[in-house]
């Protein structure tokens, strides 16, 4: 079975690619950039922005979105991560969270796959806290201020990959698609 | 001359409207939700969604965007200022201006008009600073923490809107309409 990957992300689709193997599905990469509506929930932007792009797309299709949410930020920074990261980064983060005690966050990445007709959604969460400094030189993003476990995800490597919030997204993803096929 | 404003808040519309009367502009409110995309350039954002809009709507009409950007954030919280607001807070602003010295930031509103075939933009900027604490309880948003001549726009009350960026946006564009008459 083979199943396009849209995303501007080479990272993303070789990780894709490479648990697709494992479900004997083929991930093909489709590198684009599409419009994301701004919204509070992420399940709801992912949705959205494929049935956008099913207007476009007639085969079927799915794209990721992720991101962290902190429960004593009342979710911040969520499905923004990424313009939070580029203007305060982990130093803002870590000064948000300055005395306070609930540490608590997740990672979630949704997937929305166009099956050719619906657009169904698939989610992954990691559960760890933040760190009270940056560790760890591996990864990007929010990484080295994410703990799992005891260590950063940047301190982890390559097993941050094995429990990874986008992993679990894929693998729902894949286990849907390899049921579909009995 | 009529031209339609499209928001979801009463508010706006008001202010619009009375600050169209002095230009001899009749404002009507179409009272909508729409899709805003993601983006890091508010222009281009209010662009992108009034560019939407018009597949809709075929007739005049104009939406207005807003957010506070605080260069040495790096512009944050910028187009997602409302999000921002919802979960850290301006107590969050300023935790995040803790010891940060440069305390320069502004107001900016932009129109995005379509005219019935092509989509121009109107901007309007208030110039200010961050507060060292909430001060004023008029106003909404970021306006108890943003000082401009030494008082809050939660201090200044009704002052507050004639100097408002959204005022200024909405002027370029009544004057703008008012050239387009002659």
């Amino acid at each position: 079975m083979k199943v396009t990957f849209v995303t501007s992300n080479e990272g993303k689709y070789r990780e894709a690619k490479y648990i697709g193997e494992r479900y004997g599905i083929e991930v093909e990469w489709l590198r684009k950039e599409y419009l994301e509506p701004q919204g509070n929930d992420l399940k709801e932007i992912a949705k959205k922005s494929a049935e956008i792009l099913a207007e476009k797309i007639k085969k079927p299709f799915f794209i990721e979105d992720s991101g962290l949410f902190i429960p004593a930020l009342r979710g911040f920074p969520g499905p923004y991560s990424s313009f939070v990261f580029k203007t305060i980064g982990n130093e803002g983060i870590l000064k948000l969270m300055d005395g306070i005690e609930d540490r608590r966050a997740y990672f979630l990445a949704v997937i929305a796959f166009f099956d050719g007709k619906n657009v169904l959604t698939f989610e992954g969460r990691v559960d760890g806290k933040i760190a009270t400094e940056i560790r760890g030189d591996k990864g990007f993003g929010f990484d080295p201020i994410f703990e799992y476990d005891g260590k950063t995800f940047a301190e982890m490597g390559d097993k941050k990959n094995e429990v990874s919030h986008r992993r679990r997204a894929l693998e729902a993803l894949f286990s849907y698609l390899n049921k579909l096929k009995i």
